[in-house]
């Protein structure tokens, strides 16, 4: 058997079994996106990584050190907001080939401390070390949640409100952008390149959520609306159904998918590392909650869909019709 | 400026400046085996991290899974023990190339969890991708540790004894083995070859050296025994002399050395990966200490050497001349 056939997350089941050893004072191990367990005394700790691998996450020559150092960090900061937690501390290991020269280095280390120092978080320790061929990042960020303000993947219900809190489908626009090395010529390309290469974590607006007391179910957009809706419906046993008419669609992307003819419904859908929260908002607080959050960020929180008992992911296109529809995210394994 | 020029050591000090944002409740962070900070209310947690990159760290051709699941979070385990604490948790970041079957991961798993159960430890969680051609493996581990009872390397008081928990050199002559593809003749050379693939973290033995109160500083011996004795003389600002005689070479090391022609004494002082540890113990206190180490593992706890105000490091040779000795072990960056 090889890993292309049971794909990303079925390896991930096969290896999970037997690593639970001591469960007492564990909230949450493998299956979210965090861990969370006991440390102090009445909040508990949040610990995510993610490992960047050269010619699989980026291209050397096709970022600057400052960005990619910058995203290393924000992806992992996003996993912290989505359980609702506070980012505390980094750890950041760094495998470097003969050939990277250390002005990169010191530019990507720029770019961790840039927004490490937005977030008040320690860049704490790691480990540094040589490759023979391709640049190797691995950072962990460990955080803090109140036990009762733990946002899960599991706890989504039927009827509840599919939240996001920012603009999909940018990130992917800005990923063609680069893979085609198309030039930045106006506002909207700059934006939408912005998007993919300096996201923003969600930390405040995950805290609002998790401190509201009405969100049910909380995941970050990294792989793709669809995929990580997915994963939400999984963990809760619950179906979905998303309305094109209601995605949250940028006025830069809207401008892209014209110009270079694309659907903006589907790179909201598929596209990936938009890094906004997708979370599950009790209906009837909704109300509330959206005035707390506009509030708050002087931004609406989008309703772009319910949670439904159907079991299956659903979308209402934008002429009224209903069609099933299925996780297109990343998964790199089984993706060619 | 390349990082050949500014060596390992070097560039960690240029990256750590600025990364520690918020210091409060950090009682060690870049600098130490582990960084130390509040979480639990009555202890410190720990984390460490080691990233191992294949052609770099092992070859896999010539490596088993196992050993290598192994080896990576025994590494790790090893850095805990050096603070004095717990292990607690550990988080696997791996990349995979397309050529690496899936039964060499799940051997690796294997590895991991067989080691992580003799020390009642979690795997919770980690990153799984893929990589364009080396396998690599970033494990975290988290620990506890009392605040009195920290093991720091900026301790070391002049006129302490040096000690080691176990045996130097033997992990360096596994190596050899390997590298010169010398077959397993003999139960000696069976064990130089485990010493090297499978080293045992001295968990128990850091905790009832951190739980004595009289041990000033330690290390765990990664990266060779006057390396790391370096590091304890840097971050206490004294001098260390050693005494070859009081070396503990094992009987193993010595039908090695007599039949492949090396000097054990090298092999202790600059090998590398023994990962016992290194500790500088009050003088009053030795003769207590060591008689509940033996009483607790039933092994002698080495005394090699004392801390001196010299600042050199010294070697009492097997003829008594004293020479001084420079630290020679791995740098990542300066050795070809």
């Amino acid at each position: 058997m090889s890993l292309k056939e049971i794909g990303e997350f079925g390896f991930i089941d096969k290896i999970s079994r037997g690593c639970l050893i001591r469960p007492e004072g564990v909230v949450t191990a493998i299956g979210d996106d965090a861990a969370a367990f006991h440390g102090k005394a009445e909040q508990l700790l949040l610990v995510t990584t993610d490992l960047l691998v050269e010619r699989v996450h980026f291209l050397r020559q096709a970022t600057s050190g400052f960005n990619l150092g910058y995203k290393a960090l924000a992806v992992n900061f996003s996993d912290i907001a989505a359980m609702g937690g506070n980012a505390r501390e980094a750890f950041v290991s760094i495998g470097i080939p003969d050939d990277c020269p250390l002005e990169f280095l010191e530019d990507l280390y720029r770019g961790m401390q840039h927004l490490a120092s937005e977030f008040t978080v320690n860049i704490l320790g790691g480990d540094t070390t040589g490759s023979k061929q391709d640049l190797i990042i691995n950072v962990v960020v460990t955080g803090m949640a109140d036990p009762s303000e733990l946002l899960l993947r599991s706890g989504a219900q039927v009827g509840d409100i599919i939240c996001s809190t920012g603009c999909l489908g940018d990130s992917r626009a800005g990923l063609h952008l680069i893979l085609n090395t198309i030039g930045i010529d106006s506002p909207e390309l700059r934006a939408l390149f912005d998007a993919h290469v300096l996201p923003k974590p969600c930390l405040q607006e995950g805290r609002l959520l998790a401190a509201s007391g009405c969100v049910h179910a909380a995941i970050d957009v990294s792989d793709g609306l669809s995929s990580d809706l997915g994963h939400i419906m999984q963990a809760s046993g619950v179906g979905a159904r998303l309305v094109a008419k209601q995605m949250p669609i940028s006025p830069h992307l809207q401008v892209f998918c014209s110009r270079f003819g694309f659907d903006p419904i589907e790179f909201a859908l598929a596209g990936g590392e938009d890094y906004t929260l997708l979370c599950s908002v009790e209906r009837k607080q909704f109300g509330r909650i959206t005035e707390e959050y506009r509030k708050a960020f002087d931004r609406p929180l989008y309703p772009i869909g319910e949670i439904t008992d159907t079991g299956r992911m659903e979308l209402v296109e934008t002429d009224s019709r209903l069609r099933d529809i299925t996780p297109a995210g990343w998964d790199h394994f089984k993706r060619k």
